[in-house]
């Protein structure tokens, strides 16, 4: 285990977990809702602002950092911490994801990804190793190995194929991270000494190669683990069902991170079957398309019937956006384009996401997360009439 | 005099004047430097944030906001002030800035303006009558008479038939207005009791119009005056010129406003001449732009020697920004088109403005002004090289 990781499991309550994380720059409250902080920045909202909205942890990834300004940059004014001014713990996820959904003429060998940048055609690599270097350079506290993400739906031979490699590429990515930590690569700066890393479990939505994913991953060796390959098109109850199953088979004094999940609902039926950690967009760019989370469920604020409506947009909201705006506002910056719409429907959105987390949290320690869970599903509706 | 308006004059210190303006909805500490939320938003930061940085008072465009969504949706729900969740003062322009320079296929009378809406182009009109009852509907604690703005430059003969237009407009406007406090209009709704509404002087950079039009407008009787068609294009010793020659004629009991007005060291010019409120889109616009003002002057923070830089963009300034963030990060915001890089170098710009209003008044509470003044020229380059 890495130096400054440490998990303690402060509570059960059914299947659903409290806990702490320790991590190189500070504690996360667990089940914990990481942002996403794709640049380093998280879009619409100011650091500060994620900050007092209660985020013990943000999201970065590796592949647009990598693209720009580059990891080299960052290494040399001391990690990603110090160039983004944000001090708690961050998370890098492995590249791969993007590497895989938006990258064009992509080669994918044994060796790893040869891909155009997104941005300027550039020919780019990602590798187990280069994805570890990144990371390093980057100084994230927990780093995500690098994986193949196959997209879904998957043929059972096409999804083992693409496990098998992800579980050879994670014994590639954990030794160059074991030799990243003990510094047999002094050529790579490591701006965060007590970085973690990752195992990811594949297997698309087949569950003996799910089982097979764990015993791989498991037997490499990492600081934790997270399920990748979910939230990608797949049925929901196929998610719940892959989420339950794989869960139960990960080691329990050790976090489980949900990767990429997800709505309001599913972080808690994720936390009901045993998931720590989450990130997801949702929040985020759904904000920016104007629909904002409520207890009762979505809504969207273009909808002409809030243009007079002087409400705000969850009545039961503490957040700086209902405490001081309406509905009728924030169509009205909507429709205007106004760029402050965005940043209040973004901070109303996540403050839901952690005030959520905060809730399930709460309802954990009294032991009343069943209670919470049948509430929280009575009250909120997916797809609320608009 | 409009019920709840008054002006203290509480110290003055050469032509440079401490005072203190009391409005509907609260107090406001002159000089005063007002961020502009056209659309009843400042551009790129929530009100919260904006309230937070000091801004005594915000100014909202009365063209923008009859467009959309419309006086009659803001009257409705009791005022701009309620519809924007803004509690402090508000100024409303007339709207003639807006009809100027923005509409398309503009028609000119003695009746009023009918022009296109920039939006769909839909037929508008705005007169000395509408104008003031539009801003009676946003309910503004000061509304701007409907005056005309001729471009720069502009020949004394068309200046002057301009300015004679807007003197004949003032005293219409003024009516209106009178009408519309005492209850005499009743079909268009109020909503802050207590507005008071200020004229502008006219006369583009003839000194002789100038003259006219003090007398004319001062004639017609106002809460107070503000200086009109400046900024728009004459050299900056002709503005300082007409802004000293102004300002000497308009009575001293009463604030004096120069509109849209100006780079950081034209306020403390004007303040030197008298002037005691501006406006100006420059902090909020050229931080959209990557334009950073600090001490020294202006910085474009996209100049590559930033990539690396770890310093705040100003060293010396307290704001949100450079209390967190360094040139290398909003550089990698602004290259990635990250809306919160707009949001962080305008809330950088919006403390500058503010901050340096504040070192102003307090310079002429100490009575040293002239010092200021010197230290302050002699410190800021307009143009930095950069």
């Amino acid at each position: 285990m890495s130096a400054g990781f440490a998990f303690e499991l402060l509570k059960t309550d059914g299947g659903a977990r409290r806990g702490r994380l320790r991590l190189a720059h500070g504690s996360v409250e667990t089940p914990a809702f990481m942002p996403v902080g794709t640049r380093g920045a998280v879009k619409g909202v100011t650091l500060d602002a994620v900050a007092a909205l209660g985020a013990d942890i943000i999201l970065a990834n590796t592949y647009h950092l990598h693209v720009r300004p580059g990891d080299d940059v960052i290494a040399r004014v001391g990690g990603l911490h110090a160039f983004a001014g944000w001090d708690r713990p961050i998370l890098t996820d492995s590249g791969g994801y993007q590497v895989f959904s938006l990258s064009s003429r992509r080669q994918v060998s044994e060796a790893g990804v040869v891909f155009q940048s997104h941005l300027d055609g550039k020919p780019l690599t990602l590798s187990p190793e280069s994805a570890a270097d990144i990371q390093a350079r980057l100084g994230s506290d927990i780093a995500m190995v690098f994986d193949e993400c196959p997209s879904w739906p998957a043929t059972h031979e096409a999804a083992e194929a693409s496990m098998e490699r992800t579980l050879r590429w994670a014994r590639r990515g954990r030794d160059r991270f074991l030799d990243l930590a003990a510094g047999r690569v002094p050529e790579v700066v490591r701006a965060t000494p007590g970085q973690a890393q990752f195992g990811i479990i594949q297997g698309s939505t087949f569950k003996d190669l799910r089982d097979r994913s764990v015993a791989g991953t498991v037997a490499v060796g990492f600081d934790a683990y997270a399920i990748g390959g979910l939230s990608v098109g797949e049925p929901i109850d196929a998610m719940y069902d892959i989420v339950e199953h794989t869960a139960a088979q990960l080691p329990g004094e050790l976090p489980r991170y949900l990767m990429g999940t997800g709505m309001p609902d599913d972080l808690v039926e994720s936390v009901a079957r045993g998931i720590d950690m989450f990130d997801c967009v949702l929040p985020t760019r759904n904000a920016r398309n104007g629909q904002l989370f409520t207890r009762r469920g979505p809504i969207s604020i273009k909808n002409a019937r809030y243009a007079e409506d002087l409400t705000p947009p969850d009545p039961e909201c503490q957040c700086p956006t209902c405490r001081r705006h309406s509905r009728a506002y924030l169509r009205h910056l909507f429709m205007s384009g106004e760029m402050s719409g965005a940043a209040l429907n973004t901070l109303h959105n996540l403050h839901f996401y952690l005030d959520t987390m905060r809730a399930i949290r709460n309802a954990i320690e009294l032991g009343t997360f069943r209670v919470f869970r049948t509430a929280f599903l009575d009250t909120y509706s997916r797809r609320r009439p608009d």
